[in-house]
């Protein structure tokens, strides 16, 4: 943390979530005038702050920011550590899959409690404010026109300029909606075929969870699934994950009896923990899951979006926040590095940011996207069980050539783009493993540990290349 | 032409461009009362309507649009045939192409005299009426508080409520924005990183064209190219097409003496035909080209887009207004068939014309995006045009069995979509007709006919199949 910076830049970041609080802390801290515009009322004079989920997942990327902004020591206060994936099959049998190896976890925390710390840690600072039932609807660059600076459009209330924006305004972000229209910006928005609703499991009558509370909880059916974390004091938010349409679909479940007859037929062992289905099912939306992505991240040296308003992914990873964090750390150490003085040193600076984040972005929606085949489908099929197990021993007898992509992404800081390109070269390893013979007999057997090397040894030297799809008909202007 | 309908319902369509116009003339057609309105003012009253270009080319799915609307014969005074492309190599000598066989043509028509003939031919039916400076900024659909409707926004006048709008708003539409705040709206907005910029060719001095005038004239210089179209009355329409950033690039183009160096190296025969050069470049801007994709086209039964406001593309094919034109084809041959009365017939209705339309303006999309290429490297290839002659003594042997990409796309009335298959096919068997030993030696043969055809066979029958490309860690969710 670089505190030599005095300056009378006053910036303004528009969101009060996860992401926005955390940048507001950061901003401050080097020195910065920062005031923080939220659409939502303040939550501590409410109820709680909205959010499209109940529980999120903490892992390394995120705690590495926490900690530089020195907030992390009361985010563990709240965090209940997850040591695995537990897969409930038909029968209700579960299966174990560790995360990681040693104490290696990723930790579930309340949307609305980690919030309400970083607003508070926020407002600590004597040089930020942040001001709730402030809607903004995009702003103007004022350099073009003589003044210098940025002006901040809010719906109802009169402009303000500051020098700087950034917009933490989430999946459906009003600055990077202003942005769409600057020339030659790319922006692309889509959303699955598959929805969620949510169901909540209540604590045991008799006090405690009905399930044991150190795994993420997965009935993986297909194309499908029903999903669990646990919350502290007992209970645990499961959601359902399906297609809006098809034969089996939140479409084709029409009335109680549908649903009841689905939860049976699926999820037998966890209908019974789930007393308040049908009362949750009526009452609760099927949410809709979107992707975003675009470029750049910045204009010029005025506005600059950050988390789910530069890159929204779907949540199969849990990297939606913690890639959101990772932002606020390339972007601090960036103004650590280059103790921007004035405009042109701010463009240098959001450029770098964007040329940096921007492949980072692109490669947790991809990872996520894929992670949910991973999820629904995988965790339930005995063949990437075992090739599970084949990577666990290739990576703990060769521990410095191979990690697991998981891993990668969850207990490890390179970039996501790095991971996406190792994981892509590791899966063209096992494909061929997998298709040795009775693979399922030997998997254990110390020769494919041994050729796993020696096919990676080959993939990285070049000697075999990954197959990349060769189109026909070339668009790639 | 389905008279019969008799209708008190009044539609809007925002935008008088040309798309709008055609769409207009078809509606007031068929008994409906219309209102187009433009942001613009009108052309008659002062300056020309501004576009993107100022000449545009006209095809078989156009002419069939004209025809169905009553307006071809107006049309036909001002277009000029185009037999096919006149390559220009660094030494200025020309190669011909035929864009087809015996009279198939393309025709080169000014957009503002054809956007002026098909706003009056619309003002002639006096159900219909078009506003001028009128601004539209969205809608609301009345539907769910009580009235029945959509309401259409203006800037800085009050709203008017039609029964349906049709967003014919182009590729920055107003309406299409609107949509994109609707759930589950997929929407990509793409620039190419290559810009044009436009040089005007005046006609000779001695009267008459410079060039040839029955041709599309491009210099493909692989990354680049100049291209040229001419215009009624004796002046061509030059583009330069570049990237924005490089070693060969508008960015690397700085003075005029940069102008001259690098159009005497590339361009020298070119160059004696514009005395205007400096000026047009000086003055000209670098425009962006834009990609647009979305889905689905129309929101329940009170809007749609239409033309590029559905689906913007680059301009490479010259199918951009002609695929705008097959839309009105297509929704008024929906209409005709549907004959609707309420609001559940306009539902299935535009839900049937996104179904139908929306795969045909994807592969417009790819195959404009691949004619870039083509034009740009390919037409100057010596390899490429064997592969052309070939086929084309593929398609003249069997007519019924082989028809070049371009004649699909430009000459055909089939599917965009099925032209872009088609494409893929032909394409996987001149991969392998060119990989023959000798073959620009023994491209005339007819053994090369046979081979090609008994390839064919294979692909069709399914025998051999196209590679496709498979990922290795999917994100096909």
């Amino acid at each position: 943390m670089n505190k030599g910076i005095q300056t009378q830049e006053h910036h303004a970041i528009v969101g009060a979530g996860l992401v926005g609080s955390l940048l507001g802390i950061m901003l401050a801290q080097r020195g910065y005038k920062v005031t923080i515009y939220d659409r939502r009322s303040d939550p501590r004079k409410g109820k709680a702050i909205e959010g499209r989920s109940i529980n999120l997942a903490l892992s390394d990327r995120g705690w590495r920011a926490l900690e530089k902004a020195g907030v992390a020591d009361r985010v563990r206060e709240i965090a209940l550590p997850i040591i695995g994936r537990r897969m409930h099959d038909h029968s209700g049998n579960e299966t174990f899959q560790a995360y990681g190896v040693g104490n290696q976890c990723i930790y579930s925390v309340s949307r609305a409690g980690l919030n309400l710390i970083l607003v508070e840690a926020a407002e600590e600072n004597p040089s930020l404010e942040v001001k709730f039932d402030h809607i903004s609807t995009g702003y103007e660059i004022l350099d073009e026109v003589g003044v210098s600076g940025v002006n901040l459009n809010f719906n109802n209330r009169p402009d303000i300029i500051h020098d700087r924006i950034f917009g933490a305004d989430g999946v459906h972000s009003a600055i990077r909606e202003k942005m769409t229209h600057t020339n030659r910006f790319d922006f692309y928005q889509q959303y699955l075929p598959h929805g969620y609703k949510e169901i909540f499991m209540s604590e045991d009558p008799q006090g405690g969870f009905r399930m044991s509370e150190d795994g993420l909880h997965i009935w993986p059916r297909g194309n499908f699934m029903l999903m669990a974390l646990p919350n502290p004091g007992g209970s645990f938010t499961c959601t359902l994950f399906a297609p809006f349409e098809g034969e089996e679909s939140f479409g084709s479940i029409k009335s109680d009896d549908d649903v009841l007859e689905f939860f049976n037929r699926h999820f037998p062992d966890a209908i019974k923990h789930l007393p308040n289905l049908l009362k949750d099912w009526n009452t609760n939306p099927v949410s809709s899951l979107c992707t975003v992505k675009c470029h750049p991240w910045n204009i010029n040296s005025r506005v600059a979006i950050i988390g789910d308003a530069a890159h929204a992914i779907v949540p199969f990873f849990g990297q939606g926040m913690n890639s959101g964090f990772e932002d606020c750390t390339t972007l601090s150490s960036l103004i650590d590095q280059a103790a921007p003085t004035n405009e042109a040193d701010w463009m240098s600076l959001l450029n770098e940011y964007t040329r940096i984040r921007k492949p980072a972005g692109d490669a947790i929606l991809d990872l996520a996207l894929h992670n949910y085949i991973v999820m629904r489908d995988k965790t339930g099929d005995p063949e990437y069980l075992i090739q599970k197990r084949i990577e666990a021993r290739i990576a703990a007898a060769h521990p410095d050539r191979w990690k697991p992509l998981y891993t990668l992404v969850t207990f490890s800081h390179i970039p996501y783009s790095d991971a996406w390109d190792r994981g892509e070269i590791q899966q063209a390893v096992m494909n061929e493993i997998m298709a040795t013979t009775n693979i399922s007999e030997n998997w254990d057997n110390d020769e494919i540990v041994a050729q796993a090397i020696k096919l990676l040894d080959s993939f990285e030297s070049g000697t075999t290349s990954i197959a990349r799809p060769v189109p026909l008909l070339s668009t790639d202007v």
